[in-house]
């Protein structure tokens, strides 16, 4: 256990159950004197909120942020500073029929093992609400890097195999499927109204882009750079894969495409790469590069389709999840993952 | 820093340079009464050695390991075991030449960058050399493993595009890529047989199967299984990307076909899934179904061909790094995947 | 920074300043299915509670605990619980006076010096409020040692020179200095008022036992219990000693007197020892014998006599803390001690 | 387990059993560039090392150190550095007799219940052998906290009860005691050799001053600098207490006397303290003042006179430890308390 903490200079501990009373972040290790306003916060939140677009759940959650500690008169002091977002529903009532069924590609089956007991009510902890905390703590972080003139930017590449071309970071807000090319983003929005339609769910793949990272960022060995964002990654829920730089593609590739070239850049007087199939990192530390990954998303299990399961006795049973789900969830992992990312770039940062 | 050590319970420290005296590792957290002999590591160590056949580097290395401390009478008593590996090569001469020239796609850049100073011998701390340690220690997870009945096994599933296809463990070790495609081994054999006359180098896939894993192993939130994995994966030289179960395929799939259907399995009595599209884990915990992870392995950046680079001072420079090199990595890291698999398994077991 | 995290597998993590929102505790790694209520936990923070008696300071603290996660149908779920308890003075206008005067004994000083920037309303962080969350977090820990049949007792032992010698577990919570022994309690209470009355402060010593400990709780070498506990106690605002079983005493003892004999006890069918100097523990191992230890209290910091001092300028300034402060802070300290050894042996326990 | 590290930025992970092959330790976290020989490590193991004078067990140890990673051209790389001392004497037969039997006031006992396996040959693990990788790590932490300017001096302060009183640094290596008061020194050395002539053992007190610590060092609430020094210090075998500052003594003392006024000092331009008996801290944050500390010492457990105990089956025995042991071992503690210090000195300076 005690998993709920990640980062080792820049400590997040996230807590809350989807319909308990509350969710939350204590961050540890957060410079202090620097200025943090609840509407810095907010703002990135209310990027994960669902009921945006007419493409992602309907469900009301306004996720209003408080901040509970460490900022004094507008700055922080140093000491750990815990975030809350209070849970609206706290019903179970709505959960009461699933209450024993398992739910295919759900951790309720796991968290049961695992536990003996679940709090089945809208996923417990294994909801999206607990990323909440997460983008809470992302905001903070993203304030740090700011002021190391470091930028994250993440955006939906591919969904249901349609994929991001004329890559514009400039369209990423203005349409639904956070995309940064506005024409495959029209695409995308239409595959996922169908996907509505038919009570289904899809997936797709995230991209995230580091700008303006040092060179020396990351530990060799166990905590390389890639290693820690790996980690990062896959601890999002419903993330399958991670790939840096060249990625998979690389394993058809040969050294010498693959080595990306030295070159002395009179402009920027340092040492850079003339391609960056490393995507950013050499041994595992920041080459000064774009900092380039993807993860691979799954379909949300929640679908409004009859489904074939067993309940826990192992009995079987049909099961048909009710209500409006996220019928892509790459939007709203863009600002987690973007959050992550932040999270152990400011880490390695402080180390 | 301070990033030499990985794992929590079953903790690894490694140390040690390509070329400097010895590279060994330290095991905390075993438990007592476990019978090891000095056969069980050295059979894993061979298996990572160079020069095994003809499409490795035929760099001799001897790599007999030795036990230091933890062991008394041939049982493990609780305290931590130091094993060391000798190194037979500590001539610095070889490597005169390319001390001031970066290599692409080689590390040597960025430790420069972040330490100022580099053990540019054979790669210091960023060569291969440092697996030794893992690799040991996994041997000593491997024994763990067995008692509890957990089997890993590794295989190089795609070099340049060749796709092992009809899977038989058997063959893994049989053939000289550690295929599990006796057909397709001979096509990869082949093609690095070219790869090597062209003096280049050439990525591919490795796939690691967990077997008899059982149901509740892995932490929600930060630490689950796959984040864990994931990050042992990416700390391993030229690792460029993770993915478990679906992985990038699950972009493509819909949640009605990517949700594992629960059954009751009347001869195991007890709840699996028809398919496993999750890859063996559930919000971050395991399900009791196969692990299945695969992971990208770049192309070796040491080539034996011209390229083009800079040298510390920015000076242009054509570089061409003597000696025979892996031309296909894949083999060698088949060892090291599994026994950083094992490392994390054993330390979530131990939780 | 960081350093708001206690423990390793039963990790607690606090925040809060003493005139901020709130201060409170998240705690990770405790098992699920187990009962707990709020009133287990309010019980002990009323204990630590300042108001309480005649000799205590007369700060009407309320401190309603408030389960915010991790409790599902009055049972612990595995995952983090954040209990909270809100504050209720939140001006800061009482300490403008002192905003700029350092405090003599007082950690303002040092606060400001590391952080540049202080909350110096109540003490900030650096107030006894802090330590809500450790006391409600060691009452969870209670809780699991009640199922392991460990008990842990603390009581003032001594107070300005008074000591306690005929020692009464029963008596402790029956006066308001928490002494074990009834006569020396009544003459610490007459010495404590005669301190409250001349506006100064006393120091005193504190005594935990722990009984029922088994056999082999701490780990050799840096983790040892009584190093685990030693760190847990001086981490205890005032605290400035910690000693085990002989303690000081032991530096003027010979090998012959304080080597503890061996003896096969009939009636429980063990090993144990005659004597207990070593305190319950051997080579940072739990003997089975009782552990008692220690913890030197300092004076409070606090009292209502003119100082001298310098502001943050240097400017030499006259202090006199206004308001009731607690005389001797020892009976306070007993639950925060209970709270913190409670927590060491419940994270050994689940190692 | 996993006990045998010790530090986050500056970590040691100490190896070997007594009578094992070797013992020694690997150092993360070193910073590169930092100029290290191997007489620096050396001369530090050498005033560990027994057999010095009359009043020391007269085993012939030789502990000759090996650099085996982590240093080239006679630099510091920031890569690991494993530090190693063969052990000279592997024999068991000398042993043989005492197998069964438990040793009072010996860690056997514990590490049997504890492991169900022991080396007991020389005391294993639980020997002072051990301390000499904590040595050798603390040699290393002394470069960098001489670069830093600060200064870390141990001292025997009390033996048998004869205390130092007229405090001269410079005497200290220049008696076998290691006692700051020569005149002390030589009570001491008499007391201790009629201790020799009795076959037993005695005990006694260390005291440690860190000079040149700035101001800010230490993080307050759980990672406060005197709760770190209060493990580091009670993780050394022998060691019963720690106090800093006024210690036990402010337990009789009132707020008024233990307040240490401020003021402004204008030779150093910054705000000191007229007296000390915060020892340096306040709130867990160094003041700038020396930081003051002591060790009770309990007697050493082997003696050479018949002790009553029994064998691991509880039948009665009678034992008596042949050889020459430590008749007291404070001289032999001040540099292992020194090398502690320094550790967690240097893992604040780095934080």
């Amino acid at each position: 256990m005690s998993a709920n903490t990640f980062g080792e200079k820049f400590r997040i501990t996230t807590f809350g159950e989807s319909h308990g009373r509350a969710v939350g972040v204590v961050i540890d290790g957060v410079p202090s004197k620097l200025k943090i306003s609840i509407q810095d916060i907010q703002i990135e939140l209310n990027r994960r909120r669902p009921g945006q677009s007419a493409i992602t759940t309907q469900r009301a959650e306004e996720d209003k942020v408080e901040i509970l500690s460490g900022i004094f008169e507008g700055k922080t002091t140093g000491t750990p500073i815990c975030l809350l977002v209070w849970n609206k529903d706290q019903r179970s009532s709505d959960y009461d029929e699933l209450k024993e069924v398992l739910r295919p590609g759900h951790a309720g089956f796991t968290y049961l093992a695992k536990y003996g007991i679940y709090d089945y009510r809208g996923g417990g902890r294994a909801s999206g609400r607990e990323t909440i905390g997460r983008v809470a703590a992302g905001a903070v972080a993203k304030i740090i890097l700011a002021k190391n003139k470091i930028q994250i930017i993440g955006y939906t590449k591919e969904v249901a195999g349609i994929q991001a071309r004329n890559i514009d970071y400039a369209q990423i807000e203005k349409n639904s499927v956070r995309c940064a090319d506005s024409v495959a983003a029209k695409k995308m929005e239409k595959k996922i109204l169908e996907v509505i339609k038919s009570g289904d769910s899809v997936g797709g793949i995230v991209e995230v882009v580091i700008r303006g990272c040092p060179v020396g960022l990351g530990d060799p060995v166990f905590d390389k750079l890639e290693a820690d964002l790996a980690k990062a990654m896959l601890s999002i829920p419903a993330v399958k894969g991670f790939e840096i730089g060249s990625g998979f593609q690389s394993a058809k590739m040969f050294g010498s495409e693959h080595n990306d070239e030295f070159y002395f850049d009179k402009k920027t007087k340092r040492i850079r790469t003339k391609t960056n199939f490393a995507g950013g990192v050499l041994g595992g530390i920041s080459t000064g590069e774009d900092i380039v990954f993807r993860l691979a998303v799954k379909p949300a299990s929640s679908i409004s389709r009859f489904q074939r399961t067993v309940d826990v006795q192992g009995v079987k049973k049909k099961i048909k999840i009710e209500g409006r789900h996220d019928p892509c969830i790459c939007p709203r992992i863009v600002p987690v993952a973007e959050a992550m990312a932040g999270i152990v770039i400011v880490d390695h940062l402080m180390k």
